[in-house]
């Protein structure tokens, strides 16, 4: 089995960091697949960033089934493009925010999630309520600039753990989710210190993209994942016009 | 006041229609620009020609503020890369669906939005519920390609009056809206024939859009919609680097 | 086009304010009439209040509408009598809350109603949740009885300013809702004072009743607007009944 | 116990209805006073009707208070005026659609509601909403005007039996809630009959009254339901001014 | 009309105080009947408890059914069993939480629990949400284990307080529900402190279980309380097979 | 890797069947160990079947436990008694309807699950709307008794055509759930048929099941799902007495 996780943001040190996380909880017989974006943002910190994002993501993702992948995961934890990923490909794809909460959700009522920057923090609170799970989901920002968290002198794990231990003392979090894929390598020591799960969205969304790809189960293509329609695309998107199936 | 509205397909026809429907309603005073993205698809059926049809609408907003345009639509009843334009702009922006939405909360209970095509519409309705309208209105698809609306030989309008006439019947609804920006032409015909009000998303986006700046309210950029933070954007996106402000 | 303001309170004062609020933004041809309920409570304040107020203000909105006006608009933020007006009236009716609810979410994801009394904050509280906001917004009383807000020396606008503050630091408002008609005259000066975008109820509502008419629309008369059935009115309210059409 | 059951219709015949129904399921030792609103519509059929029964209700609220009432029912299935007189009133007060949705799901995980009118139908839909119920409880309309009731011979309860039927067919009704005060006494046929519970609101806003008045459990007089300031009320209204207390 | 209380936990000295609670509101004619199970927790705190309560509850309310019972209550906060008892029994059954939470609705628009653990809290917050009412309560846990609130030294009185002093304060409570079985004898001194309704949910349940028997109404046996399929039932658990009808 | 799955009804047939389905999707090195109930009902139909399965369940699950399984599933569609051995055991566990629901969501917008009777329909819609997908999956019953689908010749198999095909046609729905543990073996031939994905909860819950062991992820025992607090338990269920850890 070939899951491919493209990160969709253009920094190569996130993407290895995401893939690392992945082969730690990747199953035996699983290749682990990472792509960097080729164009767009150095980070994603909102929806512009977002939305700039999604061409080179949809990119990666047509040619990384086209080699053979069997499974995709988007390596943001906003789930950037993950409704037009679904639409265009005919293999399985996965986000982080998405597989995360589901995770979380099969150990614990309440968690909360502790996201980068507060323009994040909306953003993931709409995502989380849109997969059923507002009622017993908090999201947090840290206050942290996404690429803060490549620089272990920055201070940010220490804005993370304050916004851990408030989801813990006020929210009444039973686990904790960290809403961004550069903070997979936290997870076991910050696991340790404070006792609850705590749940990395990378980990999360291999063994979803896993569970997929051995149920033999791939996306609907009846309905709103259907997929595109051929037509004209025109301008610097020609290259993105679907093919006549 | 000057208006801006945005096709986000490329299809020059249809920019025309959406740009006399503006033209019909707006104020005493307010100057409708109208422009068409010059990169993406031809016409918005589902999540995939969506995310491809953001970043030529962006270029175009973004041209058209520094332009002086006091305020931008997107005219794609999909709303289409709004997020994404709110935290770019720093005039207003607004959106059909949520525009048209809103018009027909004013004057009733209930109503139904027609749409064209089968994957368009669980992605309404999924708008229509963040909107906070998920409890009052119905989304119907009418099997219509949306350039068939361009055609009056194509059986669309009586595919459109069907559906229509099931919304009164089956739906309890009290108006209907026309969930295509490719309606804007219907719009008093079908009010006169069924007797409910009909809302057109073109027309009540420009008076959205003139009810902001005549209030002198732009887009908060506090929190989600915050201004795009300055960094590197790499390859076909570098152009959409945010500038340092 | 000539648009009917309702005070529905009894204090002339107040709709002096609300008319000179609606006349700074109403567009280029539209005439503000303002009119000022002959009974009932001299301001809203509660359930009580504002049920006893319907009879006046309804009063009111069948003269204008017999006198011509094109729509109406009922100042106060409890949005008192508006669904029985808009059953009432053969134009459209617009309410305050509605109309800032509206206002506020084209410009900000998170927002908060500032209003006068606790009172006053539950049944604000459940009307927006009724306009589909209750995930988004949030509704806090500064503890002013409505007509200290007439008196400069009150200490009114201290509070008003403590819980605008403690909106933006704990809620995480990205933009204030002023919750009461009588405070339309502090939009500009809190604006600026603040940075976000402040909301006014009054011209929240103008605007979106100039939309309606601009747009050729008025309420449904199809299901839960429809016209009163004619018959027989009893006592007091003998005037009230129904005019067979 | 005396318990007041005020009619906010002027029509007695449907108040002395209701009496009867009242009397049947009262406990041993509660006296049933019922009232006729004096001023205002002889039914109360959709929103206008029933804001211009408010102030006859009130009044018989406030006149059955000081005469020693324990508890107050308002019997119109529209809940017409609940909050207000909640205000006003020491004593508690309950509604029909809120008790019987309430008695409903005490027995029953999904029922339906029947009414009179469309225009009522969504009116309660919006109702049992608010009362929490909006996923368990669907309405149904009979196409009954609301007066038919007291005519044996208009067809009414052929209608009424055609929802009910409906009701249990496609709805997965698994009781019945009738909607209007003047089905009263059409419940222990219907019952015998689809062999599914039938609650009557009624009937069931008497054992309401009762418990709480057993309990010793008044309206809290702590924020929404405060009671109303004393303040000038002016020109038809002013016997309505609250007392100061 | 004898109505059946059983305590699903095995303490005998809780059942007493339910008892008396129960007496104290019930009607004239109402005999009222405790019952302790016979197996199981000798406290009921959390999932597991409540678990494996339930059949030693269920015992009892066969026995009690047989016995002559009109009505069965379960006097245990978290509604422990409820819908399997509603399935087995043909007379009704009430949970605590259940009646409180309407009886609360009845005279408040917000209120809220105050329960004994965390771990009971979550539960309940689940419960009131199911019951509709999770936009309008809150639910807060007092750190007191079970069975201190048998023993007057034991400082839970305290705990208790502080947490309804914080409901007053920091939630908008409106009204406070008690959300133990075994805080009944606290409901008066606590109303009069605080001047706000307190709500007992033992006596709550009492009056709805009277309400429905005076109504003749029983738990629906159409759709999801239809009575258990007649089935071999093995092992330990052969007695509670149910009966062929 | 060695997952548990305990069949909580006593047909030792049915274990046998998802004990094949598991095995068919377990990844390499996982150990599937099955267990029957000792003590309960031969099939588990509503909600009076499922409350006594659950102590015969839970003695399963704490007997594997013991023998050293890693995680845990209950092969019930009603995921009868989740909350009780998340609280007791230690490993993870997870249930059918949830596993199966959240896998769908990865590959369909709207689903529908189609059960058996009726009576685990409205059971079975409760329990998706807790998990949040109330708005995007809708339930069916076939009308079929749990064991017939254990007999080729019962019918059963075209019953259970009968609504996927009407889901397709009327839900909109783009996935299929089958909503029984029993219907394991139909999957394949079911979407080989109907186009569409068609998921067993069996595998699903396997697959989540082994995805939180990789992640070293177990149910978190801060809140609503602590270990149970050592105490007496009496008679039949004095065995049930959580340990003293």
């Amino acid at each position: 089995m070939r899951i491919l996780i493209v990160n969709p943001n253009t920094t190569a040190s996130m993407t290895e960091k995401a893939a690392a996380a992945a082969r730690v909880v990747a199953g035996h017989g699983t290749e682990i697949i990472a792509a960097t974006s080729k164009s767009g943002p150095a980070s994603i910190e909102g929806h512009y960033d977002g939305a700039i994002a999604v061409p080179g993501l949809l990119a990666e993702i047509r040619k990384g089934e086209a080699a053979g992948a069997d499974a995709a995961i988007i390596a943001c934890f906003d789930d950037t493009g993950l409704e037009a990923a679904r639409a265009l490909a005919a293999i399985p794809v996965v986000g982080l925010c998405e597989s995360a909460a589901m995770t979380a959700a099969l150990i614990a009522q309440r968690f909360t999630v502790v996201t980068t920057l507060e323009r994040s923090r909306v953003l993931l609170e709409n995502l989380v309520r849109r997969y059923g799970m507002g009622d017993r989901a908090k999201v947090r920002a840290a206050d942290i600039p996404v690429l803060e968290l490549e620089d272990a002198a920055s201070g940010a794990l220490g804005k993370l753990r304050g916004q851990i231990e408030r989801a813990l003392d006020e929210d009444g979090a039973e686990a904790i989710v960290l809403g961004c894929a550069g903070m997979a390598d936290l997870v076991q020591s910050l696991q340790r210190e404070y006792g609850v799960p705590v749940i990395d969205g990378v980990s999360a969304a291999v063994k979803q993209a896993e569970a997929l790809v051995a149920q033999g189960l791939v996306t609907s293509k009846r309905g709103s994942y259907a997929s595109p329609l051929p037509k004209a695309y025109t301008g610097a998107m020609e290259a993105f016009a679907p093919a006549r199936r």
